[in-house]
């Protein structure tokens, strides 16, 4: 079984595996607070679109544990200053938004006083996790089409298990595939600037002893003229009504290669991943990182001093390159309207 | 002016500037035997196909001091000896072995003994040094035509002073842009793995006081789809008779980035990089270079112990993909005749 990312610890904190620290250390942290939530997934600690979601979610929980005593409208306001705290983390990413909105619908809703609206609330936490656990489960199977014995897979950046509360979003078939006997086998983009291709997708395929490949994400074109991908499978951030979609810096381009070399292109998200508020992919806010993430490497200068960079951490691929997109619900085309993406 | 990248030292060594230490530290390096020479281009302390043909001319010449006493015979079948260790060094730049053919075509049509051979071949090293110089302004010259001002280039590895033994191939219409005083900037990709362009590039753009903005490779694809790229520049280690051509791993991709995206792509590279007895590309060969360099980076395992890694130094960009080719001898298109790169 692949690794879990999250859960509660015994005193009601988010417990986390720190991303930042793999491949060589297995290091879990305790969330107490909002702040340290909020800390977890500016630096990455946390991360994966879904995962950030429930992270924010059980983040809102275990930083209200003190505030149980406290009378409803104390700890109404309390929770949605809060919930705001935690939404500003980081900006691409719809779930973050998605989940935290739910979790202050759900305490708006629910009648009686701070102990009461608490325990609703870390059900509900504790119901998007468990939800995300059935997404991916659901993207899995929906996706296993693509995935027939023998099938190499090009993958970027990182969408597993250690993304999700489950099995990962576009990893989910490949984690399906290999359970049910069939050899797959995964080309995995390390995804400068972070690596998490390198760092997270080869440590999750590898503890699952799933074969892969780890490659420099100038690697991926050539690797298609030569014919060794069959299905291109990347996660995303944020997808809109138009099917434009948001996701890791690196994937329009391998969107255009596909294209190119007529490799199928899919996207896989859970459905919640949708936000059809946006019309298209222009109106996506696109997080700019620190350019330090470029220039230095493992606490090593790569360029020279007082040299500029970008790093933008997402980008956008229009919908017209995108073969399908691989949801809980199925594999579907846009456009995706407002009333599906609500329920 | 660019910094030079190569030169004899008072004793007659190949006096280089360590490319492995930039930009951290500038630290020359001198060469005195063959081994030492071929040592130094197999890790890339000197690199840049233009650059490593100078390299193994100059060496030849350093390796074979001690050999001036030598008759005739011995001195040429040392010479022969030399130029097959030095031949070996890297496989798919064709400038190595073009360089070292010249210097024993020359000491074989020399009479005399090791003295004379050795004085005409210390003469032909030299020479092979400022025509590459020449070369690289005229490439210049030539390629000016592309840059107006206000033009933005991106550029892939590094194909400047460190790489040649003058101002460079795709950089060098740069130099002589922004030497005439127009505003040119360039987007240099980092070149994933070994970062000539955040390494090499970015240090010696700097220090010639051009604009320049070090990406990710991943991004380069976005940069295009936002209008913010003008022109595409690259350079060459072998370029065939039907106009494929070997370069840096991720050329390939960018060349199909561009023209997607109907951004001019263009290849600089001396008239010595055709190798007109391959008729496409098929038939170069690519150097595979250690995993390693892909899952450590600066003394730390970026992947799991145990990961697989694909590691290609180089990819060929099919000749319908290049809008022309910048020479010393004008923007040409192929095909590039046996006769002419004879020439």
């Amino acid at each position: 079984m692949p690794i879990q990312a999250i859960s509660w610890s015994p005193s009601g904190a988010v417990r986390i595996l720190d991303q930042r620290a793999l491949p060589d250390a297995e290091i879990s942290r305790d969330l107490e607070s909002g702040d340290s939530v909020v800390e977890a997934i500016r630096q990455l600690q946390v991360r994966g679109a879904p995962l950030i979601g429930i992270a924010a979610a059980m983040g809102l929980v275990a930083a209200l544990r003190d505030h149980r005593a406290a009378p409803r409208a104390r700890f109404l306001a309390r929770a949605k200053e809060l919930g705001a705290l935690l939404n500003a983390a980081r900006p691409t990413a719809v779930n973050l938004g998605w989940a935290l909105e739910r979790m202050l619908r759900v305490a708006d809703g629910t009648p009686g006083d701070g102990a009461d609206l608490w325990e609703r609330l870390r059900v509900e936490a504790t119901a998007i996790w468990e939800e995300d656990r059935a997404m991916c489960r659901r993207i899995g199977e929906h996706g296993l089409t693509l995935l027939p014995d023998g099938a190499n897979v090009l993958t970027h950046c990182n969408t597993g298990a250690l993304a999700t509360g489950g099995i990962g979003t576009a990893l989910a078939p490949i984690y399906l595939a290999h359970e049910r006997g069939r050899r797959v086998h995964v080309y995995v983009d390390e995804t400068r600037p972070l690596l998490q291709g390198a760092r997270l997708t080869m440590w999750e395929l590898g503890k699952a002893g799933i074969s892969c490949t780890l490659i420099t994400d100038a690697v991926a074109a050539t690797l298609m003229r030569q014919a060794k991908v069959d299905v291109v499978l990347v996660g995303a951030d944020r997808i809109c009504a138009n099917g434009d979609f948001a996701n890791k810096i690196g994937t329009y381009g391998l969107a255009v290669l596909a294209r190119h070399h007529a490799v199928p292109f899919y996207c896989a998200a859970p459905w919640s991943t949708v936000d059809a508020t946006l019309s298209d992919g222009e109106l996506i806010p696109i997080e700019q990182r620190s350019p330090a993430e470029v220039t230095v490497i493992a606490g090593r200068r790569t360029a020279p001093e007082g040299a500029s960079a970008l790093n933008p951490a997402f980008d956008v691929t229009p919908a017209r390159y995108v073969t399908g997109f691989v949801t809980d619900r199925g594999i579907v085309q846009p456009p995706f309207s407002e009333r599906e993406s609500q329920s």
